[in-house]
């Protein structure tokens, strides 16, 4: 999990060299590609063997609460797929992805005012892969992605895997700043760089909780057309709004320079690894080649799964119980952060999954880690979502996954950290004593 | 499909310039990645959509024949995935794979004398994914992969979109040749080209049939390991001999200097896309980091279906079965072969899917393959299998998928093509005036 310190200058011998024999040196070190050496775990990742304990509330992770899907009627609809397609779900199949699955994909996006063809739709596994090829199929080492400050952290470790910068352009409660977007570009391109795409996740995002106002989005896409800068519109939380209709995708207002990836974890479950891609003509036809490169085509009994949730259960009434659980455990958060935490400040988010809570001055959400683990509450410290090692005075709660009770005590719990620290500040004027690396160990016992 | 030609020196622009408005231009062309340039879509590819219509006898493709598996069964294991363990199957997992799986994963490989720890073993969207995840962790642009000549065409394909430079080795009915290994390696060594590792498929191989022999495997890895050279073993057909025990993996003799690929796709089914990678032990770290940031963790849903169809099935029996099954399409393809083109010769292979065979002399696999598909029969050209253009004298049978009748009518109509080619030759001395763009054409209509 943590990335072993070997001496500079180690090169790799041949396994039987003596350098390598009978030591945890790795005797392959000097073979990996450039590329490798920027791969990290993540701080979400160093923190599941911790925050995964029952004793820990954990505000961290963004897995969806499962615990309300009609299991009996999936397990039905599971059965029904070996034992009424099984030759076709248990088979290879096409690498762009089932048909019908992408037809069906089509009334899902209709829901945002995406207007677009079976065809358009490049099946992958998760949005998780999406990123990837996308990625794949644009970034020379060195290309610019612009994305929003802060951004999901799993597409930065993507972006940094295929060896890009990125530079971030400031949010606010709007979303993505217009202006910034413009001077952001505008001086990228007067110093040469080459920039690929905007990643964006315009609605509920990940960490921020904001959305981009409706009348923001032409204008963001104008800027980029104007800059020849490809849109990627991340959107795995569209759905799950608290309040009135989805806003409309950034690709329902234009088909060529935006790429939409769409997910079923948020929405239905993770567990099938079922996301999509939609893109222009012949960058999908990139990306068919890229999957089949990467994968040669999704799981079919995975999609044949979703398909057949998606016409024979009531798809839009679990995202309605859905939508209803998580304002409720929004509710939670907030109210627990006015009574226990009101030094510090945050977005009241009106849709998805998250939180994002700048603490008060001096505070450093990194260092706390430790002692908030200790106290058996974890979350996500901002720096994850900052590729330039911004973010320390902020930190993303999840309200997706506790219950309501538990997220008032692990706020509580937070709260208890919070005031520690601030006496240590008080007292010493840095927490910043406690070494990084204590963060990614696995972390104390906390039974 | 087809790569559409753009005018040299074409560039992008921005999707609102006049050059890229109403015409089918990619006005992201100037975008791509240097590695997409590379991207192609493979004869096999392009074979898919003819080769599927039910009068044509595919010989093409590599799809396992699943109408023997117990349907009724699996149907129940599906169903009790989600109704005993549906909160852990339908929601996100472990980077590295679930690891109850991955226990009984060293079940499946102590077949071949393979002793490994859960902690080594990663489990992968089938292993093509475990060739992408190796190939990213290892090779930068110009790097040197040695395969064997020919090679399984999904791994070329990942190594050309990493931009890597396979070097062919010869194989002979005994596998990859040492001696041929040793003077290529000794050659690349001292033009100082930088060797990251050798692919093999050890096992009744594809396209080739034939097998790496037991006394050729110490000598193999031994002349890896001289010369500091990561051995890669794919092996998705070990199990599928059809006679006698299964040979000893490369890997059950180093634990250090091998990666080891195995997959479900063929001793089981292909359609959960579950397959592993064993790697030592910092290797396996990378290759975890890599494949969080591929495609975040792979199905639970699928991995607990493998997992529950392993603890509850008789899975070995189906190994067994799926012998004898394809011992009759092998005897079914050879008998045909001998009665039919005994002007071609072949090898006789002793397990899993394919027959290569060489044509009678002058004539051209890919030139011939419009001819057989308007007579109603698909193969794949030994074209497809070469990194260099290479293998037009061979073809590709697949015996896997076709009833023994089914094959023998495809045999048939494939002498029948093959004589009216070497008619040709003798009257023209050539078959090649046919362009090689109708080769990755729809074909002509069958019906």
């Amino acid at each position: 999990m943590i990335e072993r310190i070997v001496p500079a200058g180690e090169t790799a011998g041949p396994p039987t060299s003596s350098a390598a024999a009978g030591t945890r040196l790795d005797p392959w070190l000097g073979a990996y590609a450039q590329r490798t050496h920027g791969m990290r775990a993540s701080e979400i990742r160093a923190l599941f063997a911790v925050a995964n304990r029952p004793e820990v509330v954990s505000l961290a992770g963004g897995m969806p609460y499962l615990d309300g899907l009609p299991l009996d009627v999936l397990s039905d609809v599971a059965s029904r797929v070996v034992s009424q397609r099984g030759l076709q779900a248990l088979q290879y199949g096409s690498g762009q992805g089932d048909v019908t699955l992408r037809e069906q994909i089509l009334d899902v996006m209709r829901l945002e005012g995406i207007d677009a063809h079976p065809d358009d739709v490049v099946v992958t596994t998760g949005s998780q892969q999406a990123l990837d090829l996308v990625t794949r199929i644009f970034i020379d080492p060195g290309d610019v992605v612009v994305a929003e400050a802060p951004s999901y952290v799993g597409a930065l470790g993507v972006f940094r895997a295929y060896q890009a910068d990125v530079v971030h352009v400031p949010i606010d409660e709007h979303g993505l700043v217009p202006a910034a977007l413009e001077e952001t570009l505008a001086s990228l391109a007067a110093t040469g760089r080459r920039v690929k795409f905007l990643y964006t996740v315009p609605n509920f995002h990940n960490p921020a909780g904001v959305s981009l106002s409706t009348e923001r989005r032409p204008a963001v896409l104008a800027i980029a057309r104007r800059y020849g800068v490809l849109v990627l519109e991340d959107n795995p939380y569209g759905l799950l709004g608290f309040e009135g209709e989805p806003r409309p995708a950034i690709r329902s207002m234009d088909d060529e320079g935006v790429l939409y990836l769409g997910s079923f974890s948020k929405t239905f479950a993770p567990g099938y690894r079922v996301g999509w891609v939609v893109a222009p003509h012949a960058v999908r036809e990139k990306l068919v080649l890229a999957s089949e490169s990467a994968i040669l085509c999704p799981s079919s009994a995975s999609q044949i799964a979703i398909s057949t949730y998606l016409s024979t259960c009531d798809w839009q009434g679990q995202i309605k119980s859905y939508r209803e659980l998580y304002r409720e455990r929004r509710d939670a958060t907030i109210s627990a952060l006015a009574e226990h935490l009101p030094e510090a400040s945050w977005n009241v988010p009106d849709g998805g999954f998250y939180v994002w809570v700048k603490l008060p001055d001096g505070l450093d959400s990194k260092d706390m880690l430790p002692r908030a683990v200790t106290a058996r509450v974890a979350y996500v410290p901002g720096t994850a979502f900052y590729y330039d090692g911004g973010g320390a005075s902020h930190m993303r709660l999840s309200y997706c996954f506790p219950t309501p009770e538990r997220i008032r005590e692990g706020v509580r719990r937070l709260a208890s950290v919070v005031a520690g620290e601030r006496e240590l500040v008080e007292l010493f004027g840095t927490t910043s004593s406690i070494p990084d690396s204590v963060v990614d160990a696995p972390g104390p016992d906390v039974a």
